[in-house]
């Protein structure tokens, strides 16, 4: 089966932003865990999560956090998994004080930043990861048997193109 | 054995800026691919390639560009491969253009950004990624039998740390 | 006749936003057509709308799109037919995102940009280059008979000053 | 034949920067006419040739400026040709200053924004623009009989992409 | 007496903006003149009004405009008198593009410019510098012989200390 | 006579890019001081300057700052004399920090800020402003007798225009 | 028992964003005074404060200001007691203009600055300081008898800790 | 006497912008210890070294960093002591992502942040904090008894004044 994907965020007050996150690795049906960890307040426990990760299951880690967001870069510090960086927007800049905080990180510690608030990327970036283990079987909302998660990431590319399709013609038939 | 990179570049002028990506790689031992491909002057190769990447052996897309940097964009839309996006400096605002253009990407296509120039972080960051295979195994410079890649990073992260503490030690040592 | 002007949209969100634009087209009598095509999750429809666009009877392309803002260089690159790009405005720096992503278009692949959502001047600006056709005849909200697009951007021109001026008069009977 | 294109710079000390817009426009075989005036300094010639461009022959106007870089809107409100806005790039944030003041039209007078320094693409997309005009016929450096610039445009973009495949196969066949 | 300022805005959407420009010239007692005036819609109007704005009795001129905002450096292209401009908040970068649009102005045009939506500023500034004059007397809301505008301005000075040290003593006898 | 003008940075570091300020004052004849006073580090020397400028025979005070640039505002808020602020390009953001520190001043208290490096251009306003007064005579590099400053800036007007026109028909006559 | 700390803003329009300033040091039990004190519309009471506040009892001082907020580096003009910055959310950049005035000072004059609003951690900073002095005891909230200011920062930060486990243990029960 | 103060940087390529700082504290007679600890590459030894710091001596941590700047908030998450925080310019941006990833610390653990590369101000910062302690005595330079930090710091100011003072005296002597 998969390994699961850890949600990490900074402050409970970034759950709502989040959401997307949870809701789409849920609908892949990829095992996660959500977790308040802050690199600056509990620095202890953001150390201990990161080392153990890997021998406790997880495969990718995904790290929310605003403003100075150093969530990521700590976390990817105690572990070679995978990080995932979301710059939560912020009222100063948009959250381009995130995303510099988070992307720019020195050499030899990378963190895989998406967009400013982008939840559901990290989930779908996680599940490109995740996907590269042939290993990776999920059973999602509407599978009762389990499918391997590239199989499941092409099926939701496809039925994303379809939507566009839908709405492109649904625009071609109002008359401006 | 390790699923190979493809490392991509809009134009050959960001190749020294790219070389320290396919050095890292080649120490870690694992196959890569180099290319030119341009995603507005070559866009049918940006499409052939992307969309036949996975079935070529291709685990992860490293992608690298300037200014409007549509590249990685472009690539991630025909692949359900991880796409790690490089942000090539420009001299308008140090590359700030470059970061923008390759981070933001929108709802359902994510792009894993590092930083501006972050040539060795983007082949580290893939080398994380295709560990989570068990089986990727990888020869590299200096072992004739191979190692799994997680052994690898593992190893490399333990160098690193000793590096710079060595330096600490050094400093510690001088007269100011 | 005017050839037609194609308005594309990466999401159908941004409908609101390009509305001035397609009701200037249409009081200038230029026919047009408005789609949803995405860069990143329809590239296939892009690719296909593109490259079938002049001989399809458009002469102008205008693509809006948000953050990474992909689409008109995307389109850019499939045609040789001049692409207008709108920047949509986003909660992140404005739309100076959307903004750097449109404009800072490599060598070879021109994108015309216009302010962040400025909506109503790409529809203008796609006249202006209509125009530059003399067989570019239209039947505008007030004309029966056709009349040149040249003439009609000359009799907008006026309007709009006599527009100021009026203000202008009307300010300057105010009491402060 | 086809019209002219006029380029007009704030400053002669922006001549180099412009440089291979007037090349690529002499390669297409596109006449044209190069010029100093000032959006402050020559107000006078600015409205003088705005007002009279059409009449003159003229097109299309591309007009290129730094800083506060007033130019290419001044000219656009003394006319209704397509004018092509290239913000010089300037010592402070690297032209965004240029990029900003040229491309934040307000409503009703557009000004069509290439790349800060994006003399080459202004050219490129001035040839676009001319080219809606089927009599837009081009004697370019290859040719002793005039071809449409429709075709000239294909067969550049056509050349544009065997160049870089070419830089790709070379690529291909470096050894790293 | 002391000569007029005219408060010129390009839009009048812009007059809340500036109203604090107003009530302060009429404060102070200095005659002025408001205009809608565009650089781009009505360029005639400001070539005329700037021209003749020294020989019609004015002193100072105070432009206000938002986005590219050229009117300031257009109408100081057509005076020697000092041009105070006044960059409007703009919903993009909160009116950066209107701030650099008008303080970078080239060699041998200058802008006074003063903070974005800065209007009550531009009348003080307007009123400092036609103080230069000794001839200038004003005739205020609460004088009924005229006095010099430097001793209004020496006043106004005073009391706005005062309002700050009553301030001061208020939160000072505040229990926190 | 006219007033004279004070030119005052913060650095001796400054006088390089402030040359072209006190050449083009003493070119137009108006008297003038050069000095460094800290806002900082010689708080009381700017107090006791600005307090008594205007009693010391100045009409106008040129700030040149770079950086946290508080000495404009800090001279304004010891005088009701015009202050003109100069913004020092710094290496970080290109002079952005020393503009908005500058331009940026609360109610009350304006400072006439130019463009970022603007010394040429201060000396201008500077100009423009004591012309207000219409005893500002001055013996110029090239008068014998004193003439009008307004006068001056007339001529100096029309100069410039000359010299653009002078190049652009240079460039009308170069062979491209 | 512990110095005392000074609260000063440039405006009362500030007081709410530094409540939870004034609220932490009189949780930790340090005296503090609050003051409305301009850099620029009341020097002279910015002088006086600054130039005494070392003899009346005063340790630290934290100034707020917005915009070009020059308020911090003035009274660190005129004492050598170290000064926090609190740059003041604003409209224009979210407070970045206020940020890069206050933190940007020139060699020599300090300003200790903190995150946009930062006015909690301004008290915190304040304490920690405080605290290097042995001597610093105060009563708090919840104490009778005094305790050293160390042992206050040791317990504040052990139940901030306490609080985000706390939020973690209360996400990790929570059904997504 | 006076407590240590922790040089640190992130890497031993931050030595040479650092070097004012150490020399500042040389020059005041502040013990000091220079060292290279990575947020990032040596996670364990930055946790070490904050946790101990207090207990070891030392009074102020000084951390310098560039891009992603994670050290000095990691630090701060493992002490009380005041953590200052020099942002490393970089070519990006010119340090503006250093900074707000230095400053924009979240509520509980503030970092005081200082200018850009500001390496002596942070020296003198750090001398103003200890200076709080009265029993802070220093040998400096130029001393062979001890001296208090806070009279060290007067004379500094002062020599400071002077400095500046100079050289306007010797600006006012210049022809120009």
């Amino acid at each position: 089966m998969s390994k699961k994907v850890a949600v990490i965020m900074g402050s409970d007050s970034d759950l709502e932003t989040m959401r997307p996150c949870v809701k789409r690795l849920k609908s892949f049906g990829i095992p996660f865990e959500v977790r308040v960890i802050s690199a600056h307040r509990t620095p202890a426990a953001a150390e201990n999560f990161a080392s153990h990760a890997e021998e406790n299951g997880f495969g990718v880690i995904i790290a929310a956090a605003g403003k100075a967001a150093h969530l990521a870069g700590v976390l990817a510090a105690y572990t070679t998994l995978p990080v995932i960086g979301v710059p939560i927007k912020t009222s100063m800049m948009g959250g381009l004080d995130s995303l510099l905080s988070m992307v720019q990180m020195p050499k030899g510690i990378p963190v895989a930043c998406v967009a400013v608030d982008g939840a559901d990327n990290a989930a779908i970036l996680a599940a490109q990861m995740l996907a590269l283990d042939p290993a990776s079987m999920v059973y999602s909302d509407d599978t009762t048997s389990p499918v391997s998660l590239a199989n499941k990431l092409a099926q939701f590319k496809a039925a994303m193109a379809d939507e566009v399709a839908e709405k492109d013609r649904k625009l071609q038939s109002e008359t401006f």
